[in-house]
């Protein structure tokens, strides 16, 4: 982040025709965004496009969600016609919708908005194996810094995650504690409404999964919290050899939070704000920050989600959500509700006039 | 709120393509605001205007603000040129600005969008006499309710609480003491930024006036909290006689606090949900409220501010805040922001797929 940038952002606040301060984390994160930017006003963050990076999940053949695993391609075909919710969201703040098919199982016609580029045809099972092959995750990432900066190349200049995924809480659930060290028990919710039994069960796969990978009770993860202090961003000082952030996503992860993590690098890159939705994004971002923590400076946490483990990777990326109103789809739909504040705070420094300007007197 | 078009609205949101209740608090207010409307899906709240309702305090000669008495009419100025954060947050959310000179102790000169209906050169020094006449308080109530009725005959479908007026927190802090039983300092907060020692003098302000108006100590105030079961709406259960909401108004209030007290029930009265902006927006809503409990229904808590009046309004309305970022700025800069979430929440009912028209498999 650049600090003069940050500084002019701050010396103008100060200087526009309401009490300083009075628009609270809105006022932090323009400046913030204008140190992202490396200039003050930074350009407004519009017009967004939300990337819905799409993907099957091998885990789902251990009955953690009531779901069946067609639903992934069938609400594919939902967000190309229009029907879903993200869909409505995004036609109320102007967002553009695409759909990258980074996994889906079955191979989907082709249209407009969707663009494929299949790493896998799912995930296998990560109680069992590793989700993913180290080929298969370079290839999702690849493709999600690659989506970030074609966006960006076409006039995007706000980048929003989106997901789907049928089981991708569990996989998130099992990234969150890789990275946070946190117990599954904390870090495991009830995705898109599971009853008691089949939330017992997804918390012995999310702990089976990170024992079969050496990846549990590593406590203190290797995403350093504050200022990228553990610039290898590895896992694991708790115990055993450290394990690289693609090898924690191959291991427990799903290729769209492989498409995510790249995504948010690629956004970071082009210093263009990303906002992240819901727990999938946050373990994607987890990873991403492992990668790179500088990365978390174009992050903007759109909201906090119902899920348990969405608030520990908040939590662990320090970032502090704009909207918090219990909402657990995922889609994208939570971080474009948060799109217009992010719009509206940059706006502030881009027309609010001053207290010179205005003839308005400043307080004594 | 009409219980046919609720449970209409329920039994849509149970067949759109996401899981049941994954929009959370949305899903909820989309029920409620086709309760409001009698018909499910309700009307898309948009157009929406913002009515900013302006007026001077006679009890800033008390010193509870470092800001000069004149901001308020050079606000105004601002308003009408552009040039504050409500402008810019009205642009980015498409929303219509309005401001009612309802009592500025300056004259305006006439521009777009100044409506000028004072009931009084601002209000007296609410510590040494009441603030208002019955007549102002009657007089700006109605310009409320007419203002609301007014933006509702031009075809806007959403209203939204705007304010101006120096030192307008101290006597927001006195209503909400009055309406609520909380003590003056548990509502009495910072405002705009005020040092230790006005905030101590501006507590004793709010106890002196509510002591003079004997107002003081009225525990268990009259706002039925729940289902309007004091329809009377007095305030004063704990001692001494009943007392009207009018009359509390007139004591302790502002002239924009009652503008607005009658723009939530002018908006209430036409069926068009109202979204309340900070701590003055919220005490002149306990006044509606405990004229007609029933204006709760219409009403929307668009944010929390940094005032703890402010939370303790919202708990005796028993309405949840949609935006919760530290502003303290008014204006109804934290109504605009959640204005786009009110209407995404309402679009989910107009627009998304059901399971059956998008060939989604539902869950087992």
């Amino acid at each position: 982040l650049d600090e003069a940038a940050m500084n002019a952002a701050r010396a103008h606040q100060d200087r526009l025709t309401k009490p300083r301060g009075a628009l609270g984390v809105l006022e932090e994160l323009s400046v913030r965004l204008a140190g992202l930017a490396g200039a003050c006003p930074p350009p407004m963050p519009e017009p967004a496009a939300v990337a819905i990076f799409a993907a099957d999940h091998g885990v789902h053949a251990q009955g953690v969600t009531p779901w069946p695993q067609e639903v992934t391609g069938q609400m594919v075909a939902n967000f190309l016609a229009g029907g879903a919710v993200v869909n409505a969201f995004a036609r109320q703040t102007g967002a553009d919708v695409r759909v990258i098919d980074i996994g889906v199982r079955t191979d989907l016609p082709a249209a407009d908005g969707l663009i494929v580029r299949k790493a896998a045809h799912g995930t296998a099972d990560l109680t069992r194996e590793p989700a993913m092959t180290p080929g298969q995750v370079r290839a999702a990432v690849e493709t999600g810094i690659e989506v970030a900066r074609d966006l960006v190349a076409a006039g995007h200049r706000c980048l929003v995650t989106g997901d789907m995924g049928i089981a991708n809480t569990t996989a998130s659930a099992a990234l969150i504690a890789a990275f946070t060290g946190r117990a599954p028990e904390e870090v495991t919710g009830y995705g898109t409404g599971v009853d008691e039994a089949t939330h017992t069960r997804k918390v012995q796969v999310v702990r089976s999964a990170l024992e079969r990978a050496g990846l549990a009770g590593r406590t203190g993860g290797g995403v350093g919290s504050g200022s990228g202090e553990r610039s290898g961003g590895s896992v694991g000082s708790g115990s055993g050899e450290p394990v690289g952030p693609l090898t924690v996503l191959a291991e427990v992860g799903g290729l769209e939070h492989a498409g995510i993590a790249g995504f948010v690098l690629g956004a970071a890159a082009a210093r263009v704000p990303v906002v992240l939705d819901g727990v999938i994004a946050g373990a994607a971002a987890l990873a991403a920050a492992a990668l790179a923590p500088d990365v978390r400076g174009a992050c903007v946490a759109g909201h906090r989600s119902a899920e348990p483990g969405h608030a520990a990777a908040l939590s662990h990326l320090e970032l502090r959500p704009l909207v918090d109103l219990e909402l657990r789809l995922g889609e994208g739909t939570g971080a474009l509700l948060a799109l217009p504040l992010v719009q509206s705070a940059v706006r502030v420094l881009h027309e609010v006039a001053t207290f010179d300007s205005a003839g308005v007197a400043d307080k004594a």
